[in-house]
């Protein structure tokens, strides 16, 4: 008997983990693409869900951007049918703000999100690999917005409908399901976005990260997807912490909200950086820069009579012991 | 009258700005290697500190790693002399370990600090630029510490001793430095080791950072800092909380040290973690690893009979509701 190939048997160990999670008996999602990393995902699944009596069916999105979408998606759903896989194929129109990236991505979500609650499934499984976590990190890092940019993509998340949206190859090269395929017999189709150089994540994979490689280790992408999961943790526990204590320290008013100066010196600037921000947010749907947000600390942490300070949207002015942010 | 050149008015206000949280009449020392950082330091120091009645003298270090090593040292004390400064030399013979890099670093800095205890110096500035933050933070990310290891050099850090280290350029460009001593006449000397590939700080700086400005744009450098800047934060707020309860945690025995399960149950996994590593550091003086800080959290949060876990110099196992390292 031949022994099994490293890469099959990797990527079965990791949904097999990711699978340990998930309700026996429930169904899941694959989202197919016929890339190579959604397709050795869909493959994996397939051989070991049965094992933990979970169903699966995967899930083609033709954005219809490119000539011959339709044909790349019906070889998709070929594969995912003769792995025994119940197939389905969505057509979307592409529209919405953000450019054709987002807007896809968004289409590409919802429609799996919709898909989901059709068959009642505990989860939706997404491809994405190291590398693509590693790429997210990278692109983090060029906006500059600290821990929340440098975060990448949830290994395992639960939306508000109660779906999870699972990663099971967050920790596996790329390379690794190019492999599967390979041992598997399994063709894949190779996006041509994918090496369209308009594209930042497209100059992160072909350019940034090799360069990264070269000068500094070839542990690169590891060590990013290593800061990534940590600074997650981090924003998952600064989160926590203010949630706590957010509803004790701010009162809302009609034409805005404020916050208690005492409570924000209080503090730590990690913390009360964030509040400031997340008030915001929250009550004026605007992103506040650290530049902002520092400048909006400072009527707390260097009063001098100062202010009130205009924002996008609002403007934040410190009186009778408050902040107070009164839309504009 | 000609107007002031602005890489000289940005200088000086940035050295202003870091003068303005010294006491007057106070002495600082600025660590002067000759090239144009330290120089544009120097001299923007010259011309700021008599506004605050702030004495400055120079300290130049000669670690006698390169020929001619003499030559820019007592070349770069004539600038500072020039400059109406009061400027040593010390010349220091490098040894220990970790690399001449860091052996030097290393030197330089007890030298520096001894020289201020000499002249009983509020103060070291130091003329680290916003470039190397961004290299800084470049090469934590290689390493993948998470956010320890991305947040980069203190703009003011107060050492066990009361001196304060400063690093008044902290927001500047490099090319800004050059700009100020070609637009105040002063000479500056470019040190070989700033191109010598051998070191991946050089490789950063020469081959990575233009990379990545010219794939991700032209902000990667001012983004990285105010990444690391907001990380810095994020670290000091999770200090301050470990160290308000970790004395209620831990408990000293005679062949190592215990934590309360129940106590690092409660709390966020970033808290957690950064718990266990301190708790093994201070302990052991052993950094662990974020697998083997993982795999002594899942003593905690993952537990099924499993351990001890054998970590460098000491194992840990769970026992009596505490998870107790012992050294080997």
């Amino acid at each position: 008997m031949p022994s099994l190939s490293p890469a099959i048997a990797e990527i079965r160990l990791a949904v097999r983990t990711a699978l340990a999670d998930l309700p026996e008996g429930s169904t899941v999602v694959v989202a197919l693409s016929g890339g190579a990393d959604s397709l050795a995902l869909a493959a994996a699944t397939a051989f070991e869900a049965p094992k933990r009596g979970i169903r699966v069916g995967t899930l083609t999105v033709d954005h219809g951007l490119q000539d011959g979408s339709d044909e790349v998606a019906s070889r998709a759903t070929q594969t995912a049918t003769a792995l025994g896989l119940g197939a389905l194929i969505v057509r979307v129109d592409v529209g919405g703000e953000g450019g054709p990236e987002a807007a896809a991505r968004e289409a590409r979500y919802g429609v799996l999100a919709d898909a989901a609650a059709d068959v009642k499934a505990s989860a939706v499984l997404l491809g994405h690999t190291l590398d693509d976590q590693a790429e997210t990190v990278l692109l983090g890092l060029a906006r500059g917005s600290g821990a929340a940019s440098l975060q990448g993509m949830a290994a395992t998340r639960t939306d508000d409908d109660g779906l999870r949206w699972v990663r099971p190859l967050l920790g596996v090269r790329r390379a690794t399901t190019r492999a599967f395929c390979a041992a598997s017999g399994i063709e894949v189709w190779d996006d041509p976005h994918n090496t369209d150089d308009r594209f930042a994540r497209v100059r992160v994979r072909e350019r940034v990260l090799p360069v990264l490689e070269s000068e500094l280790g070839p542990g690169i992408a590891e060590a990013l997807v290593r800061t990534a999961e940590q600074l997650r943790e981090d924003a998952e526990a600064f989160d926590e912490m203010i949630h706590e204590t957010i509803e004790d320290i701010v009162e809302h008013a009609e034409a805005g909200i404020s916050v208690s100066v005492a409570a924000l010196a209080a503090n730590p600037a990690a913390l009360r950086n964030r509040i400031i921000r997340l008030v915001v947010d929250s009550e004026f749907g605007v992103s506040l820069t650290r530049l902002q947000t520092l400048e909006v600390a400072r009527l707390v942490t260097d009063w001098s009579g100062q202010g009130p300070i205009d924002l996008p949207g609002c403007s934040a002015a410190r009186a009778g012991g408050r902040i107070v942010f009164t839309a504009r």
